[in-house]
């Protein structure tokens, strides 16, 4: 085990993951599917739910977190305000690489009091393809089909600088720990957020607040 | 809801999620990674695990469940044995859809005394690849990567009639429901297993080893 050797940026040090995902995602990037994750949750009866999620993007430059989009109506949503734990299962298809990203989820939707991630939920809402919006105008997900009338999936998608829709959900995967497993070179590399000293789970949030988290990588066998 | 149109083979139907299944994989072909799923399982501290396997078939003829492998000192062996539930997301990119395969796993490791299941354990194991199979004489997956000598990743694979290594594990999954999503119509299809009358479990055991299990299949919104 041995501490990460980090690239400093003004202010702050970058993870060595999210630059070997950042990597990954230029050397994929002809894929569009090489954006499309597997994330998985636990529902309130144990049971384990995953679905394929598009990422979209980091949280900021100074925030490691993944971001990703879900409706208000989903199941998944009730299921996280339970149970916040993921894990992500990114695959890699040009370079053979796997990613599994853990941490918990925070679900933003539109009566978050939180000013940053609200403007941040609006920027995602402004980058999303038309169609990509046009979805949250849709009937309630996961309802029988025959209930709903045929015209009522043909409204005009919402503009980048449209109202965000009440039904538009920002989803914050805030990262505890991250495994690479490269399937060319039988790799495996394990980080995981520095433990705080003695126990400290308060100073852990201070030393995240402040930029200053640390990153311990670890080899692995595969 | 409807009760699903299923094609009469010799001595019993194939569910229309199977068929729906065996297509995609043809249309997806010329992918390799079209047989990747993403298999999500619940650890004993309530966090899901998400990763990927490779599809090795579904179990036989007969039966539909799904079949991977996993190295019996792998985590999820533990995993599996506290919570046998799992959720398969499965992404096929040629084609755009999604499938949403849930229900239980069962472990078919050395010890295993089930003559049928240890028959499709020989079987997956000749099928597999010299490389794949070959892993299964690895160092201990997951234990940190300084502890092993070089040479311990060199050994020869073994061949397709060699006895299989107690490593080896066949991993089925029996499944309860299946959800197809395709993104290009956006069309969402439901499957479950027909419940059994007056909640006699006995019963549904009963008609699933006589091959007369009924699927329903409900279109949903997406």
């Amino acid at each position: 085990m041995a501490l990460v050797a980090e690239a400093a940026t003004i202010g702050r040090v970058i993870p060595v993951w999210r630059s070997k995902l950042l990597k990954s995602l230029a050397q994929n990037k002809r894929l569009a599917n090489s954006r499309y994750v597997q994330l998985a949750t636990v529902r309130p009866d144990n049971r384990p739910a995953n679905r394929t999620v598009v990422y979209r993007g980091f949280l900021s430059d100074e925030d490691d977190s993944l971001t990703f989009v879900t409706d208000s109506r989903s199941r998944k949503v009730g299921e996280v305000a339970a149970n916040p734990a993921a894990e992500v299962a990114w695959y890699f298809p040009e370079t053979r690489e796997q990613y599994r990203i853990s941490g918990n989820l925070t679900i933003v939707d539109a009566g978050s009091t939180d000013s940053a991630m609200q403007a941040a939920r609006k920027r995602v809402w402004h980058n999303m393809s038309d169609p990509g919006r046009q979805q949250f105008a849709w009937p309630h997900p996961g309802l029988p089909r025959h209930l709903e009338d045929p015209k009522a999936w043909d409204g005009p998608a919402p503009g980048p600088n449209d109202p965000v829709l009440d039904t538009f959900c920002l989803v914050v995967l805030h990262v505890d720990e991250v495994e690479q497993l490269k399937l060319k070179s039988n790799e495996r590399f394990l980080y995981r957020r520095q433990a705080a000293a003695a126990g400290a789970g308060g100073q852990a949030e201070e030393a995240t607040a402040q930029g200053a988290v640390t990153w311990v990588e670890e080899p692995i066998n595969p």
